[in-house]
């Protein structure tokens, strides 16, 4: 019989569950609304029920190795999620014991950066690399980074927050509280803020200044950037010099072989991967030059979240 | 048969190596010049002399567990010193390869800092922890990163440079060819840079503007904050700052339990790592605020090289 795990892909609107073959195919899959669910026991008895489901729908050759979740604030060591803004529960609620009254397998749960991390790790372009970052570029920036084989959980399992590391000091006002972190420049919101500092900065055309600050996507900036925007295309310059500066520092500290780029702004892949390459080789200390790819993520397109997800409990 | 190990601690100057015992003590140690031996060849069956003479030296209760160095530019993959600049054999020494010819026992080598963090680890104030960093603060600042209880040497060998991250943007040049590194800053070179930036911007009187940059030493620098010289004062809180923000940038990538402080500057308890916390605290993502110690080094007073290289090859 043939082995497969679940991934549980837990967001603030949806939570996705798909069962995962070993080849990284999504063999049935089913989607519910998270924030419809504002009592966890009938939450985790529905995600049962679904579970069990789906594994009927692949049929008696597959058994269940394991199930691995991906949810904000999830921590891989107490296999809670504890104080999730955007969640409809309140505290920490107990996620992989509550599972595990109905499954004898494998649980474990961790964040959704570090969930896609593994996945690029065990389905995707790090296969077979012992040392990599995985950069998520989201509304925030997720981070997680791999030694010697294995994901950096720390001492709390809060470890791959690069996303809250200082880009400028006393910089732009970030939701965690401080300011200057590098989310609030690379990420969909940090170059949207970019492009309004932009219009104020500079005088050149652009069709951004009719757009409300609400109403600007980073999707938006994108194609008015491959129109020839100079706005938007010094929006992606801005942001790739400083991602690359900051990745400049992760190196110094882990001498990664490559880092991966995920999430909605690495679809921008020819405005974003080559020219933060290029700012990183400049901020670099020599010995680490020229050694460190910058890749775009090998699983762009595919559901990410549900495959890392599994390969959380994967062999 | 009880067991030791050698440490070999390679500097510009000197090489010491002791045979150190299971409990910390180093045995027997002798020193040489390292600068006077032109021929590689020629340092190898000396120090090949040398350890057979210290191991006849400590009698026949004790067998050779093995060898560990710590060098510039010491590779921990390769066995290699490569491209030392202050050691007199030029491109890569194999070094590792040249002593298994006389000794049939486990040999390693890698940088002084790397060496330092281990001797914490197995010696020191880090025994039992998992996740920490040793930050020693000499001419420049080294630094060693140890991960679910593993040294993280990285895709290279070369992690850790923590010192050549960008503290300031374009700030002051580095020996390494950029400007801005955190070294550059916090190190014994790094806050004499910053009592003579103190001197320029400041008119506080201070005996520091009697004496030459070149004269000019940290310990002095102490010595006159411990007199309550203004200007010294400033700059002991202008390092701590620095080395404060950068160190949340690393617990945001590695959530280490301690931060442990080594080196000249380090002696300089008092003044440097109660204000180092408070920045770092300042700078901190709050899920990390009032976790991570920073201490002085358990291994302050004692020969850290010679012990760290030591523990480099300990059970």
């Amino acid at each position: 019989m043939k082995k497969v795990s679940v991934g549980i892909d837990i967001g603030g609107t949806n939570t996705v569950i798909g069962v995962v073959s070993d080849d990284a195919k999504i063999l049935a899959e089913k989607s519910i609304p998270t924030n419809k669910f504002i009592e966890f026991d009938n939450y985790i008895t529905t995600l049962r029920d679904i579970i069990n489901e789906l594994m009927l729908q692949v049929g008696n050759d597959f058994i269940l190795r394991g199930i691995g979740i991906g949810a904000p604030n999830g921590n891989y060591y107490s296999g809670n999620i504890e104080q999730a803004p955007n969640l409809p529960w309140k505290g920490k609620v107990c996620l992989v014991d509550e599972l595990k009254k109905y499954f004898d397998c494998k649980i474990v749960v961790t964040n959704d950066a570090k969930a896609a991390t593994i996945g690029e790790m065990v389905y995707g372009g790090a296969k077979g690399m012992k040392n990599f970052v995985m950069i998520t570029l989201g509304t925030g920036l997720g981070s997680g980074v791999v030694v010697n084989g294995n994901l950096v959980y720390g001492s709390d399992g809060f470890a791959g927050e690069f996303g809250h590391s200082i880009a400028i000091e006393g910089g732009r006002q970030c939701g965690c509280g401080k300011r200057g972190c590098l989310e609030t420049y690379c990420s969909a919101t940090g170059i949207k803020r970019t492009v309004f500092e932009l219009i104020c900065n500079e005088n050149y055309p652009s069709k951004m200044r009719d757009i409300s600050f609400s109403d600007l996507t980073s999707k938006d900036i994108y194609d008015f950037a491959k129109e020839g925007d100079k706005i938007a295309l010094m929006a992606f310059d801005k942001t790739s010099e400083i991602l690359g500066r900051k990745l400049a520092d992760l190196v110094t500290i882990t001498s990664p072989e490559a880092v991966f780029i995920f999430g909605g702004l690495a679809n921008a892949k020819d405005l974003i991967i080559a020219s933060t390459k290029k700012y990183m080789e400049q901020f670099l200390l020599p010995v680490f030059r020229n050694k460190v790819s910058i890749l775009p993520s090998a699983l762009l397109g595919t559901n990410i979240a549900v495959l890392g997800s599994a390969a959380l409990v994967a062999d």
